[in-house]
């Protein structure tokens, strides 16, 4: 049995609004194990509702509508889909007192209009809405279909799928088996160099493993399907060690780990601490890795030294250095590291000087070069020279640079550790 | 001629990620004046794909698909659609050595399996893809029927979008009216009570004015139809002075205006810099600050103290203040923002400490509470107290306190100027 996902409104045709619905949906149905192949998007369009319902009746068994519910003349969803199954609509008078209350609740009279909303297909049972006034309708039409409709706000959607439509579907026997993931995260290396390494367990049916990549990450999710959470991770755990096996130090983490995290833990564990100096990236690894939750344990600050004159102040960098080898250049990037490394008393300092651009390149320093510079509790420093090209501008420069540069330090702290 | 939005990918069909490339192609159609119906997800199947395809070319004469363009085997988007049609694909050495470059250029060698991405179908032509390895087609396999691909990376996507779909569209004669929008940005009111004080301008019919908030910003978006951009700019014009007169100063600016470009232009204006201490937020401030291209202009750098002992080492905060007041306190905020004036040496200094949560707050100093200093170059210091709640997470208030300190400076600056 196929579900197919269904998102009625103009908005999400005209891209005012995110289809968070479909993903939210999406989500539930693969955690319930009910497989779904198809999501669309149509608008508030009574003839169009209908082509797409005469192509998902023919192709999935259970419709999940989302959207079009709402009081105001384009809200169709429900009608249309009532027409075209050609069953009538009733007023329920369940719904309008219901309605009706939530109104007086609020110190406010129902509208005329709301009446709209208590019109159900005579057939159809309601899906309560607890939080709002549009209720859904739980209805088989015909043989092997059954239709769902949910209002378009979120929380209100979020709410009736839980209390309702997940108990009705479990009891129905929907949901054959639980797909559960896991997804390996990656630095360090490209997509297809690491498809390349883990080819053979691309091949895999359950659980399967499929790489992907966002904001310069590549990630590995690997995916079972079993009767029980605890069934799938059983599948997943054997796979999942012989892919850290092999790709070795380039796998940081999993799941809602990220480089930042990872990082913390690996400074909370060896009881060291680090402070940061900032030029191209501005203050946004510092904000990276204070974006974990308790990292002042380990992270106690930094200096953005945008301007040469803090470069030299607060961070000692010899003025000599700056005019010979210019603040992008591998000496400047050392010292901003052991200057606030000494400056703040920490056990790391890590730097970060480059060209974000879009001006200020040159041929022999182009756009998205960029120095990261290290030193450690040893006393020594080091630095690392990274080319990340122009094409996709500043931010995405800075990103790669921040990201890198908590990398990098991962990669020392391991070292240390081995 | 109406266009379809496919966007292929597994990953959309479990939820993992959020569906924005539709969104970003669905607004760039209506600003192009090109309808489109209706959007599919379909995951990396190429009998399922086949299937979408033979629905769209029945409905819709311009196919845009997103995803399934990698180097891995599941991407199949391109072979799918070249057989569906019929023709054979060919391996463009212009592509091959395009990749290889790209590669070369970060001091990698481009894989074998990354050839497969030099396959198009033989009578396509190649959309470039600037900024990764993929790239997409441009391709009429039959009469009124145009299939463009875009890899699902959305950075990539949109270069390709602006770079080549859009001069190709308009060329091509596909734009029949030209809907222009220019967006009203605005900080520090609430989106209800920004849409009571325009109210009479919502029930316009062209142009539309519609509010739309996002990221804690709320939005003005003034849309006109016309026969050209110029005529469309013609009727947006009158109601957008009307639009900034009613709204005063809560209007930061309109369109790519950000805060901190709209601050950088104050700034720069004045010719005074500016420097920032940052507790909870550290370094956001000063990432975003540095997010404009050519902020070293005005912007000199920071100091980031996460930890109290920098507090005191680096920006002089008096520690018996800390003590008593502790370090989120109106006492705090006001001697880091002195502080990092006097030790940058720039005209502004600008601070911020706050509870960001999810642990360390009290009934006292509950979650969300931020204090935002000021020092001018008059030599006042203020400090301003704001109460962000709980109830949307770390990253939220985080991100609100650094839009709130840098609008506090802009209505500093205005205030000086007027």
């Amino acid at each position: 049995m196929v579900a197919e996902i269904i998102c009625v409104g103009t908005e999400l045709l005209l891209g005012d609004i995110l289809n968070g619905n479909a993903q939210f949906l999406a989500k539930e149905l693969a955690s319930l194990g009910i497989p779904h192949y198809y999501q669309t998007v149509v608008g508030d369009n009574p003839e169009r509702i209908k082509q797409v319902l005469q192509i998902a009746v023919g192709r999935s068994q259970l419709l999940l509508f989302t959207g079009g519910l709402g009081p105001t003349p384009d809200d169709l969803t429900v009608e249309t889909i009532a027409d075209f199954f050609g069953v009538p609509l009733i007023e329920k008078p369940e719904i309008i007192a219901d309605i009706e209350q939530k109104f007086a609740l609020r110190g406010r009279t129902m509208s005329p209009s709301n009446r709209k909303q208590a019109l159900i297909p005579e057939t159809a049972d309601i899906l309560p809405n607890r939080s709002g006034s549009a209720p859904g309708i739980i209805w088989q039409p015909i043989p092997k279909v059954t239709v769902m409709t949910f209002p378009g706000v979120p929380a209100e959607m979020h709410l009736m799928w839980r209390e309702t439509a997940v108990p009705y579907l479990k009891n129905g026997g929907w949901c054959s088996a639980t797909i559960f993931s896991r997804t390996l995260k990656f630095w360090g290396i490209a997509e297809s160099a690491l498809a390349e390494k883990v080819e053979s367990f691309l091949h895999l049916t359950n659980p399967t493993v499929a790489p992907y990549a966002n904001h310069g990450q590549v990630k590995l999710r690997i995916s079972a399907r079993a009767d029980s959470e605890a069934a799938a991770k059983k599948l997943i755990e054997p796979i999942e060690q012989q892919l850290q096996q092999i790709t070795g130090l380039d796998c940081y983490g999993a799941d809602t780990d990220t480089l930042p995290s990872t990082v913390g833990n690996l400074l909370l564990l060896a009881g060291e601490t680090l402070s940061v100096a900032e030029s191209c990236t501005g203050g946004g690894l510092g904000a990276m890795l204070t974006s974990v939750p308790g990292s002042s344990s380990y992270f106690w600050g930094g200096i953005i030294s945008y301007d040469n004159r803090v470069k030299e102040s607060l961070l000692g960098v010899n003025p000599q250095d700056l005019a010979e080898f210019g603040a992008v250049s591998e000496q400047v990037a050392k010292q901003m590291a052991a200057g606030v490394r000494a400056r703040l008393n920490t056990d790391w300092g890590l730097s970060i000087t480059g060209i974000a651009g879009p001006g200020g390149g040159t041929d022999a320093k182009p756009v998205g070069l960029v120095y990261v510079g290290l030193a450690g509790p040893d006393g020594v420093t080091e630095s690392f020279e990274y080319r990340f090209g122009d094409a996709r501008g500043r931010d995405w420069i800075r990103h790669l640079s921040s990201c890198t540069a908590l990398d990098r330090l991962r990669r020392q702290l391991l070292l240390v550790k081995a």
